[in-house]
């Protein structure tokens, strides 16, 4: 996410409704390196916030595939300065791979004077210190279906073949009511766009929860790419977006299907263990002076629940499909205590 | 309470911590009337906010007791100008009994070129238009004790003479920790000062949740001004200071014990019925600018859990001890729909 807007790709706001734009970076890495940018182990660094649901996306998918070998990981400092994302969280404020201090250097290196934003996810080339993609969109589906050959050994299906059009479709509603919904009520400037936005928020989300009822997940009976895309919403819910962004007609604990549902992934390899709840409340409530002028950060609300049972096995359902649960998180990439329930 | 600090009394906040001062004008209207202040019906006008938890006060004390023909009400509009409290809701703007558009007038017949804020809730003097007395603490416990020739038949005893040491020590407590903590919480400056407030605010809560477990009300087994105190801040909770003052550990509706108890007064005649969620909610989301600069009301919570059933009748107590429920809202005092849950 750029500075100032917390959201994946550039985007604006001020008098005029808030507007998510599409990424300009957006090679792709692709199996047969189409456009320059072949699939190759230990070439890339996927660089993210784990702040920003957009880059978490990327962060689950790697687990979930088993790429962190091949893909490595920079994570930048939930709080940016007025040079965007930074590497402040590393020894002297630099990332070790990449050896930049900020993700604009990488961003530098391959169009100067380029005048968006500076957003994460990206995907940088190591050996040209390059950015290649930042177009959070397309990373994934990368991930799952370009990276096949870097995959570990029972890695899920994350988009498969036949259920391309249904998850196509899930992320699309999801993306414009919930994803993006939520920064549309948050940077609202005004009483009526902020209401028809945070109105969408629960419709969608009260659809979703009908959807959800009764079966695991939310295309198939598998985790799919649409179960990345609503987790990672999820559970910045309760943390920033009911009370930071407004959308507070409840709170997630309080719908018992969606609720079980973020549970249920929170708890499974690859999902909670990717997240950061230290870094969420910071990046917002910090970041985002504009609506919350004194930077205070809420000691709010207990995590606690995240770790209960959810009882979604009941309804059945194959997270990983054929495949295996991930193993451990790599050394390095624990999530510290304090950003844990 | 005064414009911007939205409590009731004088208080400041800027770069210390914020404080709440003692009511400058502390002339008590009495039975004997030995400030020159005698309990008499129809002479006095009380003015509130219904957005305020100071004022809220003496809008239950006057329900419970039977009051509202001998003291007559004017409501201000819930969003001040920078004159401060108006009667922007009354026809022309004014008020229909003291004739003046800003409550600061009647502060200025009583004192040319007094410094001090203009708070709720304030007694006017209705003969001569000046003010009587803006001291929160004191007007209830007035009300109580002092118009008692006034109260209506079977009006409950809120202060009874054996309970006062109790009331008060309760009082006290609740007074630092919940009813001005939520202020000191969400007029932070800084986030060891907002820590240390909102800690204290739900460290509070959880003490009076234990104390309220296994006993219907906090003092004796009727209600008591400790509980008019207690409830106007629980019922703004969930709609202004979870989120826009940041007490966000819990929701109200999530702690059993207290929501229970809250619920159970919300729906005690003299209680629900005073109060009116729009004004709340307008007047802290649209006033406090420091901590909302784009003004915006949220839509939520959905507060139509007040009306649930609350089962705290099992516990026994008697609401009204020896007294009777108050009778109908007065015509002209009831609550909008809007306002209502």
């Amino acid at each position: 996410m750029a500075r100032d807007d917390g959201g994946g790709g550039n985007s604006s706001y001020g008098r005029k409704a808030f507007k998510r734009s599409k990424a300009h970076f957006a090679d792709r890495i692709t199996a047969d390196g189409r456009d320059g940018w072949p699939v190759e182990a230990g070439r890339y660094r996927l660089v993210v916030s784990r702040a920003c649901p957009w880059a978490s996306r990327a962060l689950v998918s790697r687990r979930l595939l088993g790429l962190e070998d091949a893909l490595s990981l920079a994570v930048a400092d939930p709080v940016q300065d007025d040079r965007s994302w930074r590497f402040t969280l590393d020894p002297d404020g630099r990332d070790p791979v990449l050896g930049i201090r900020y993700l604009s250097e990488a961003y530098d290196r391959r169009e100067t004077d380029y005048p968006g934003g500076v957003s994460v996810p990206a995907v940088v080339d190591v050996p040209s210190g390059r950015l290649v993609t930042n177009d959070y969109q397309q990373i994934t589906l990368d991930l799952a279906t370009e990276w096949t050959a870097l995959h570990r050994e029972g890695a899920p299906d994350l988009y498969p073949r036949a259920r391309r059009d249904e998850i196509d479709a899930v992320a699309a509603d999801v993306f414009e009511d919930v994803n993006n919904g939520v920064y549309r009520a948050g940077f609202a400037t005004g009483q009526e766009e902020y209401e028809a936005a945070c109105a969408g928020v629960f419709r969608r989300l009260e659809l979703l929860a009908r959807r959800l009822e009764g079966q695991r997940y939310l295309v198939g009976d598998t985790i799919t790419e649409a179960d990345i895309r609503l987790f990672t919403t999820l559970v910045r819910f309760d943390a920033v977006y009911h009370g930071h962004f407004k959308c507070n007609r409840w709170k997630l604990t309080e719908n018992r299907v969606l609720w079980a549902y973020a549970r249920d992934l929170y708890q499974t390899p690859g999902f909670g263990d990717t997240v950061d709840f230290d870094h969420i409340k910071r990046h917002y409530y910090q970041v985002h002076t504009g609506i919350n002028p004194s930077g205070i950060v809420p000691l709010g609300p207990d995590p606690s629940g995240w770790l209960t049972p959810h009882h979604r096995e009941e309804l059945g359902g194959r997270p990983f499909g054929d495949g295996t649960p991930p193993g451990p998180v790599p050394a390095g990439e624990e999530i510290p205590a304090r950003g844990r329930p």
